[in-house]
């Protein structure tokens, strides 16, 4: 597998120098691997921290900045970050207000983010954390105890980022996260395996002709293999699987924001086209698609598929997400 | 090959309806290939179009917005869009100040819109065109007499784009746009080939273990084919070759925008780290990087690899490339 690369041990840190080469509202921390908006202690606000695993750029490192994350930290490819790094990014954020972990549910993470609010709490900073658990593929995977965290972090991180840039206080931003990731519920497909640079080649087989139904986005199994479908049929499944499972989150009627994100390697004009078959199938089903948004945000490397997210919006949780935004990845309204 | 659609046939038309869910604030005709901002005609300004194959997504309608283009004339995948289609989209922006057509140079391209040029013309539409040709690679290639038109596109399209907003008259903006041209070269790489829908599999064959240095959009040949080098040794090869053509370009100590651009599959992981690479050979050089762009936005389907784009910049198209831009793939400032 030829990858654009140095060297497989130096993938996250020569990623971090690019970074900061041009980003320089950020400050990035290669060697620490903390990434911090420039004026995250600036106005006194309540801290949101994230990061996980490398491999699935933009998140988290391209949602630092205003209204929506004021640190991240990436971890080596597919592997938690330490609790060193998040101890750091606490530390570099607290403006006396407290921070806001946000933590996708896969073991490692969970743990290491659980040592470092103790650590931090320790240090004298106020922490509350959400666990983002969305995807309704399976419950218990390769790494996660339940269901596992993924696209829902985008929503997760932009609502309650612009609810701590407006100056809410934590337990506020805290409550509102954690009614998003409640709202909130994903299904992804993959076409192809992603690789990565530590194996040198694809970390599962997928024959031709086949998908994953289910996928997650470490390349983790899903519900089942089945052969190739055309483009409306596999929006049928994951929107199907997504709202039967949404339903549990009232009101029902509710309108939704929809994610339909790439996981790395499908063309734009493939999910565009995609976005098309989810909409219609809303639509039919009288779901109101509030807000929608197209591309690879929450990504597998260079795994092929997609996935959907919806989450039912709210009037405060609508606006939250209209507020002005200014990342690597996501910008408006500023 | 696997792909995310429902037919070779309708890949187009379904993005356009996926784009069309998306973006409200773009009016796409679906059946006749024009996206066109909605505001287009407010204002008197002069209109930008353009247009080209589809499959190089977000180019050229992820630009259609506030600031950039004015409309969009997607073809079929790798194909020309026919005159009509620009002469619709000519039409549907004129507002008495004139329209320019931004063309990349390929032969299909450049024939038709000339004949779109011409019916225009006759409508009693004033037109302009630039003819973007950025690629040092090679001159004459398989669909181009001369050097081939790529990534500088997005730089001729976003300053030309924000001099029209600001009410600049169609020769300004028309000379501005080829002054960026002419101060633009690119080089790209290809780790893999791209599959075009049609063929449904790769369009040429790159053997494991090797790279197609120079490569086009479309996959065309570029200089020669060699065995995988580190990302640091391929940004040596792409930086020099852009900055041997750039400076027949004056200033030579002028400060450079620089895009580093991903052809699709290749993840955001490594294009930041590539990054990293051209930065160090510029610095190393005496080239300051006045602004940088890191992403997919010139890509070509699934093609792993990237390609370098650099334009001398001057205070005027600085000025220009900081102005706010709205669009569904770039946005800032606003």
């Amino acid at each position: 597998m030829k990858m654009l690369i140095n060297s497989p041990e130096t993938v996250v840190a020569d990623a971090l120098r690019g970074l900061a080469a041009a980003h320089p509202e950020l400050d990035v921390d290669v060697d620490r691997g903390v990434v911090v908006r420039r004026d995250a202690r600036d106005g006194g606000r309540v801290g949101l921290v994230s990061g996980g695993g490398s491999g699935h750029e933009p998140l988290h490192a391209g949602f630092v900045g205003y209204g929506m994350l004021s640190a991240a930290c990436p971890g080596e490819v597919f592997t938690s970050p330490v609790p060193d790094q998040m101890l750091r990014a606490a530390q570099a954020v607290e403006a006396g207000q407290g921070v806001l972990f946000v933590v996708k549910n896969y073991t490692g993470d969970v743990l290491n983010f659980q040592m470092a609010a103790e650590l931090a709490e320790d240090d004298g900073v106020r922490v509350e954390q959400v666990l983002v658990n969305d995807d309704v593929a399976v419950t218990d995977s390769l790494y996660t105890a339940g269901r596992r965290g993924t696209g829902a972090t985008l929503f997760v991180e932009k609502i309650a980022g612009a609810a701590a840039e407006e100056g809410a206080p934590l337990e506020q931003v805290a409550a509102l996260a954690r009614r998003v990731n409640e709202s909130s519920r994903t299904f992804g497909v993959a076409l192809s395996a992603c690789s990565t640079p530590a194996k040198g080649g694809p970390t599962f087989d997928l024959p031709d002709g086949e998908m994953e139904l289910g996928v997650g986005i470490h390349g983790e199994p899903g519900r089942e293999r089945r052969a190739m479908m055309p483009a409306r049929e596999i929006a049928e499944v994951a929107v199907g699987a997504v709202l039967e499972e949404l339903v549990e989150v009232a009101p029902a009627d509710a309108p939704v924001l929809a994610l339909v994100n790439g996981m790395g390697a499908t063309p734009l004009l493939e999910l565009y086209g995609f976005h098309a078959e989810v909409v219609r199938l809303l639509e039919a089903r009288g779901v109101a698609v509030a807000r929608a948004l197209v591309g690879n945000y929450v990504t597998s490397l260079d795994m092929a598929g997609c996935s959907v997210t919806l989450c039912r919006a709210d009037a405060e949780t609508l606006r939250l997400w209209d507020a002005p935004v200014q990342t690597a990845a996501l910008r408006w309204g500023r």
